[in-house]
């Protein structure tokens, strides 16, 4: 079955996406740790990281540093942090999560609950940073 | 001045390695979350992760799924997580923790308080299975 990002990527579900190439696709966490937090994903549906061919490990992290690029350009924060867990969905992706403290990127804690509307406009916002 | 982590490197102070060649290091955090919890760091001292040129930010990520390879081979866990932080430590520093749960990659919880001998036991262990 397909994962939820395959869902997403083929538009069978809405994401708010600020980023996409052949390979890659980066879109906001629909529940957040902090505002501006970005799930960084490849299109081919593997469920651990370190089991991606090194070639497409590499373009995953490349494509990353782009949209962390753009993050650091349009959210406040001190700088993007980057966590990948993988004990949930298993599709690989990376959190990029804009940091100002440690607890930011503690997923234990309680995540944000945004509006669509909310959402949209982050979106928007991380898009004019590219 | 020097980072700690170049100290290392340079072999001025010690560091459980567990893998070099002639742009990484990887060596076990002496402020573990878990058990075989390894930084894994480019010899080039640069700050922020996101500012590293592209070769060398996917050269990075390269040889830390080496190292994270042996880290699945070697360290009981159901995988192994990956964080960048870098909000003590301003030299670019990748986390690889052997993941049970989502608690075990919280920076914010008691860190584990292991022996010279331990890490060293760890360390070996690790290079087992490259």
């Amino acid at each position: 079955m397909a994962s939820i990002f395959t869902k997403i990527i083929n538009r069978e579900i809405p994401g708010h996406i600020v980023a996409e190439d052949d390979d890659f696709i980066a879109f906001l966490d629909i529940m957040p740790l902090v505002k501006g937090h970005v799930l960084v994903v490849p299109k081919k549906e593997v469920d651990y990281i370190f089991d991606l061919e090194p070639e497409l490990l590499s373009g995953l992290h490349l494509f990353a540093q782009k949209v962390a690029k753009a993050m650091d350009k349009t959210i406040n924060c001190t700088r993007i942090g980057v966590a990948v867990i993988g004990l949930e969905v298993p599709h690989v992706h990376v959190h990029l999560v804009p940091l100002r403290t440690m607890d930011d990127i503690n997923f234990t804690r309680q995540k944000l609950k945004l509006s669509q509307e909310e959402l949209s406009e982050i979106a928007e916002q991380i898009k004019k940073g590219f």
